[in-house]
């Protein structure tokens, strides 16, 4: 059986942001053993999973995006919403607009360091929405 | 309960191709609520979710993937199937095998401007077979 | 229904390495129709499907994850745990933290030339625990 509902996240900063407890208050009753599925319905952010402790890690994640897929190439045709905007869609590609995660003893089945990321890309976003389906 | 059929992609040129309509010409009866994870059986060729709306983000999204995994690196040790194989499995891996979206109303739940992609890496590739798993 | 298990891999070295074998060695009594979810427990490394002939694949997948996030980039801020870390976690987001494949005829329904990597990124890393979640 799968549940599926609604969550809108505030507007975040352009960079990586551990959302795990924000996910989880949302996580009520869920099955003994099953599978979430987040997803994000928005083509300029994503969502990843990754370390849950340090700080520098977010920090170092976003650089490393903005170097990979830099701003202003001189090839870019999709230039007309801004510098921020076509590095925004391929980086939402690269990070993937889904996780999904094991469910045991009704918890995400996380490791130890694992951590919910949002991947925000567009300099003056919105909130975004997220679906999340429950599958026990 | 999962349901499992096939889905034959014509050959596409070395691209990114919106494949939505054709994805959902082959979703009849969807359940109420779900997940469909579209899975794709190839190692040169990947799935990924983004702009529907303005080609010039397929042209884009393209190149810069071309420019990331260049051809003919001096390292490379695969090189017995052409310049473009080696790239195209790095790049599979970059956008992935599959993609999972939830099902809301019977519908494909897709944000506004989401869309299927269909990422050709292969100069000329024969066409592709799609997985589709419906779980209700 | 979801059945969910632990499989614990051996250390492997740095590189991609081809696990299929060894998950399907896991994976008796499968059902007749369904998906499987993998899940790696883990932020430094990945898992990934890929091509399973050719080893000089795996080669060229390692040495261009290397060449895409280089160790020692000057603006790196998380440095503590060594040169390797933190390209470690942002590859482990490239890659992707799981896998989902469907489940034909009670077998995992890969293509003819796919298969299962473990992409390991830390330089002397552990044994992985993955997840193995079976949806029928």
């Amino acid at each position: 059986m799968t549940e599926i509902f609604d969550i809108s996240l505030p507007p975040f900063e352009r960079g990586f942001h551990l959302i795990t407890t924000h996910i989880e208050s949302h996580l009520d009753n869920l099955p003994e053993n099953g599978l979430v599925n987040i997803f994000i319905q928005h083509t300029s952010a994503a969502l990843t999973i990754n370390e849950n402790y340090d700080p520098s890690v977010r920090v170092d994640m976003n650089n490393i995006s903005d170097k990979l897929v830099p701003e202003d190439e001189s090839f870019y045709t999709h230039t007309m919403e801004g510098s921020d905007d076509m590095p925004a869609h391929f980086k939402s590609s690269l990070m993937g607009s889904s996780v999904t995660i094991p469910i045991r003893n009704s918890r995400l089945a996380l490791g130890t360091w694992q951590g919910i990321y949002l991947c925000e890309f567009r300099n003056r976003a919105g909130g975004r929405r997220l679906l999340i389906s429950v599958i026990s």
